[in-house]
């Protein structure tokens, strides 16, 4: 720390992203990418062409992005607002929507940055737990103030909410902002999207690095009511302009509008993840019931870290998290059939 | 404005970038990019197979472009951090070092997003006049205590502080950060880089959307002390572990290593720069003497807004501030020479 360093910030413990080792090549099950590349669209529209033009600035409306979203969930382009990855878009709305004075609340096992961009932006925190099969019960939230994110499906676990249990949470306080972070919805969950129209406090949050194949384009997108995407609009403005750079903003587009490639990937990712949860199983793991691209498992036979540690030697990548409330536990990202198949012979290996 | 939109930011005015309309094809002189498509090296490396390596995410740490732009500069690793556009940098720098006690202080006329920076973060901030001829006279920030930025060669007017002078800044009290944005340092300016060993109060800041012609690729960068680059380390992990997607990684790095090519764009924006500015004094206007990619230039015959219309009409794009001091002025891009010679001959017109 410098000695320039501002007195806000004492304490500031940020954000630990998965490890990215290169001392050798690895099976990657650790960040919760998709194993299969863009979308064909996406690599023929990439061409030097384009690239030949990266001496002239984005377009700051991202428009053709912004449009293809809006066709692609049936709202208008006011209801859209693009980021540079999700996290910006999450770090914008903690920054614009609460303060010291109205905070933000979200289940103690989550997504590890709201933690992070609380403290980044001198927002009043606190977290509600989770009940002890690690599921949110929309009943706790009943008389928070603040406002609330949720990860839904939830984050590390992968549990579901169904959309008419995230509706009676929206429903619960017109007076609070509830943030819908559905990063890992399109894997067998549904999108609290359609409500947007009949709730003017809901904000749901998507990104293009799971799903659409797309992480290493950084972007992500919210969808709500138009005021609170202007004000996104100002937050942006008054931050980064041109945040989206003209490849990730055609990179995306392209992405959003190949249906049929992105079905298949998702139905893919959700077999695998079928024949991961149950192999895991019957090897008596502890799996959890996850719509997500991820399982989060656990054995009585082996600890969290120390699975994580073996499995690592073998050239397998998992993500070890250890939060207290699931130490014993390691987070496994779903890959293609051939790694999650290599990921299952390694744990027999260890275990054997 | 949304019901849900923090009281911290009532009267925030966002920064508005230069106009990008679409109606028709621009000759586009308003937003300083290079007329110059990237380096070949850039072109052939951003290929198919790196597209198809979207799924992944970036490395966080950027660590190639970091190396390149250390090995280029003749600094450590550790005294270098990158960001989406130095926008993004400079966004982190004031969040970082200023808070309400401890502010900013920058020359009335300047880069206008500044003041937004400053609202943004809720960051205390003053500005000191430029003198009449527009040129920043050090001895006006003698008995600054707070922090400074000074852009150099100078937003909007380009003009340029000699590095003895800008060493005379940083040395006035080390107890105060120094900042100086390079955008335009590498059109004929010297940059402070090599001052950063001597000075722990000082971070220089740069931008690959200038001289190596990259605008569309959003990448910035700050050289320092390793304890201030640490410190914009910790805001990037606070706000976006990812800011920088892989492409633009790659576009990058490969820009930084192909200096012959550098310096045959910049060589000729100085020439295109010569050839406008003398051309525009021939026919009675005042032209500031700049060192940046652009001029700013005023006649008695016409007003700066007027000259701004009648060029957008014929199909060229200045751009117009309006700022109280500057606005009998339009701030010209250099482009190609034949886009100078255009230029040239619609004012002729206009003015005959």
């Amino acid at each position: 720390m410098s000695r320039f360093f501002s007195d806000k910030f004492t304490g500031l413990e940020a954000y630990v992203p998965g490890e990215q080792p290169k001392d050798k090549k690895y099976i990657k099950l650790n960040t919760n990418e998709s194993p299969f590349p863009p979308a064909p669209l996406v690599i023929s529209a990439l061409n030097s062409n384009e690239v030949s033009k990266l001496n002239l600035y984005s377009d700051p409306t991202a428009s053709s992005l912004v449009e293809a979203i809006a066709e692609s969930y049936g709202v208008n382009k006011e209801n859209v607002a693009v980021g540079n990855g999700s996290d910006e878009i999450l770090a914008f709305i903690f920054n614009a929507f609460c303060d010291r004075e109205k905070g933000m609340v979200f289940p103690d096992i989550t997504y590890g940055f709201y933690p992070v961009f609380a403290a980044m932006f001198g927002v009043k925190y606190s977290t509600i737990p989770l009940d002890s099969e690690f599921k949110i019960n929309i009943d706790d939230y009943k008389s928070v103030t603040d406002n609330v994110i949720i990860a839904n499906p939830n984050a590390q676990t992968g549990i579901y909410l169904e959309r008419d249990e995230i509706e009676r949470l929206i429903a619960q306080n017109p007076n609070r902002l509830v943030i819908i972070d559905e990063a890992y919805i399109d894997f067998g969950a549904k999108s609290a999207v359609s409500l947007i129209g009949k709730y003017d406090n809901l904000i749901v949050v998507q990104t293009f690095s799971k799903s659409r194949n797309l992480a290493g384009a950084r972007v992500g997108f919210a969808i709500a009511n138009s005021s609170l995407i202007s004000d996104l609009g100002t937050m942006k403005y008054s931050f980064n302009p041109y945040n989206l750079n003209r490849l990730s903003i055609i990179a995306a587009t392209e992405a959003m509008k190949e249906r049929e490639y992105f079905k298949s990937c998702t139905e893919q990712i959700i077999k695998n993840r079928e024949y991961t949860y149950h192999a895991l199983r019957s090897m008596g793991f502890y799996v959890t019931n996850s719509k997500a691209n991820f399982l989060l498992a656990a054995s009585d036979r082996i600890s969290g870290r120390e699975l994580y540690l073996r499995l690592k030697e073998k050239g397998i990548l998992v993500r070890y998290l250890g939060d207290e409330r699931i130490k014993n536990y390691i987070r496994i990202t779903i890959g293609s059939m051939e790694q999650m198949e290599a990921l299952i012979s390694a744990i027999k290996e260890i275990l054997r």
